[in-house]
């Protein structure tokens, strides 16, 4: 079992994707240096997406795959893409400053797109991990069905992506049980903390003897953050796991060098009904936006419009559910301080 | 099942009970208003610890009663009792204001201290609780016996509690299942999120058939904080549970009136190597006085001591276990900026 890091890649949302190069750079060699073979790097929507005006990285791609790529020794790196936004090309650069791996993101109901992207990252020998990202959207029978998709396609690894932190450790048990029926696969967990089950569906993931799993320094990561790496390692080190992995290094290089980026604290309530109602927090922008113009709850909206759908935003439909919820005009200003950075579910491909 | 707030009580570790009459009487009043049946008041360490040196709260122990007896209809509110910190005549004080619940909080290892406690609280007519605090100190058979001590002695119901946030889900199942073998007593459990596991430990207590579980807004609590009640209550309706509390006014509460208060962002590795290492915060001014005066690292400190006690501090063999740690000069001010409020669990009774 592996422990992917990806507070450099996740914890870019929370940060307005400023990780400098130097920064970028210095975090690899730490985490090499404490154990860490998988290290998730650059803009947090992944190649392409600065270009593609889904928040502008302080750094292009290639500076990133240089930061990496010059300080690390043994640990592969490895850089979200999401087909649409990346470009096939960006894989012959990523191939071409030596990436390790890289994760394929798609709607969990757009498998098909990643067809060309794991072809021409397969050529190169670079190791794939389909994410499908809003996993929960489907059964784990259905779920299991189109992992034997990607596998065809060549992917080395699929991912369960619990994208709005709703799913239980029970979900996790059943969505990897319905794939090793069928496949040999090598399986990863990514979740988030909407509902503050980050740790246990990572551990109940782990038990059952799923590959990777993903976490972030101090949980650093987009809406309520991922499985928090620290916690993560003393978590499995108590149950008697042997993980290669410096806890105390990990601890000081969480405090030291990661904590200041954490946004907020306590627990933001747009967070807890997003984990709630499987939304994924990318559409957010929109629900405060109608939520203002209609004076309504934003939670309430929320919990109606994934009534529908919980995989894409459709404004008109938004604007429809909004009409019909009471207005309530102490809403309108409540949650302002809260800042959701990234909205690349957004838009077409 | 009920769920249990501890806002006011657990969370004002967090404030260093600064807690008015006029907020708690507000809170109860909005509280019960959301559903809340029973909610738990004044100063962290329960009945009379401002007069022996445990934190001075703000108000008396009777200045909250009258708080919460004056704003309550239907709920009840309940208050700490730490046998010879608190006298049994702060007992008499609370029934003339009409307590609904007492929780009388013993080491797992004390037990048999409670005995008056309980009794008095019980010729009152009082709810008694018996909190057995540091719970995985002892074994989940040796647990069961001692519960029924607290039969014995009177007790309604009997709490599992996780001082330092350091048990598993699969932990709460074994001590819950050993209890109901030998007995039909109520059982509660109270959690700590250093491990991330207070909403999965929570859930697993419910999921089991646990009469109670306490949590606190926004998590607000000593340490690494307790179960979120905005989290644990949607998770637990996600799940199909039918709990009449209002998750809306739940959410404003918590937001409105409570974030404020959650006193740090990100996670303190003192709080994650407590989880792990089974370590009571109320240590944690030993720890850092020690650590600072050897020049070591206090993760290490935890870590050995509790090798040797997980339930009380004798400074000498922690200086003793100090004494052989490597010194590491870049520590000794490096946790100085976490605040560990409330000692009890030190000195004589």
């Amino acid at each position: 079992m592996k422990i992917l890091d990806t507070t450099l890649r996740d914890g870019s949302y929370a940060v307005n994707f400023s990780f400098t190069s130097e920064f970028t750079g210095l975090m690899c060699k730490k985490l090499e240096n404490a154990g860490f073979e998988y290290i998730e790097i650059g803009h947090g929507v992944g190649f392409n997406a600065s270009n593609r005006g889904y928040g502008k990285a302080i750094q292009t791609d290639e500076e990133y795959m240089i930061a990496a790529e010059n300080n690390l020794k043994k640990a592969k790196y490895g850089m979200f893409c999401i087909p649409g936004i990346a470009r096939l090309e960006d894989i012959d650069l990523a191939s071409k400053h030596n990436i390790g791996f890289i994760r394929i993101g798609t709607d969990v109901t757009r498998v098909e797109e990643s067809k060309q992207f794991i072809k021409k990252a397969k050529d190169y020998g670079i190791t794939v991990a389909a994410n499908y990202m809003k996993s929960y959207a489907v059964s784990p029978e259905k779920f299991s069905k189109l992992v034997q998709i990607s596998e065809k396609f060549g992917a080395d690894i699929v991912y369960i992506v619990d994208s709005a932190g709703g799913m239980f450790p029970e979900d996790i048990k059943k969505y990897y049980n319905s794939i090793r029926k069928i496949s040999d696969i090598q399986i990863g967990f990514h979740g988030h903390d909407n509902l503050g089950l980050s740790i246990s569906n990572s551990l109940a993931a782990i038990d059952i003897g799923i590959e990777f799993v993903d976490s972030s320094l101090q949980g650093l990561g987009r809406s309520s953050g991922n499985a928090c790496t620290e916690i993560l390692l003393l978590a499995l080190k108590k149950k008697g796991f042997q993980i290669p992995i410096d806890y105390q290094k990990i601890l000081d290089l969480g405090y030291d060098d990661i904590q200041k980026f954490v946004p907020e604290k306590g627990k933001s309530p747009l967070d807890i009904i997003s984990g709630f109602a499987n939304f994924h927090s990318s559409y957010m922008p929109d629900i405060l936006a109608v939520s203002e113009k209609f004076k309504i709850n934003p939670i309430e909206l929320i919990i109606e419009y994934t009534k529908i759908d919980q995989i894409n935003m459709n404004k008109k439909n938004l604007e429809i559910i909004a009409f019909q919820l009471k207005t309530n005009d102490n809403m309108i200003t409540k949650y302002k301080n809260y800042q959701y950075i990234g909205n690349e579910q957004n838009g077409k491909r």
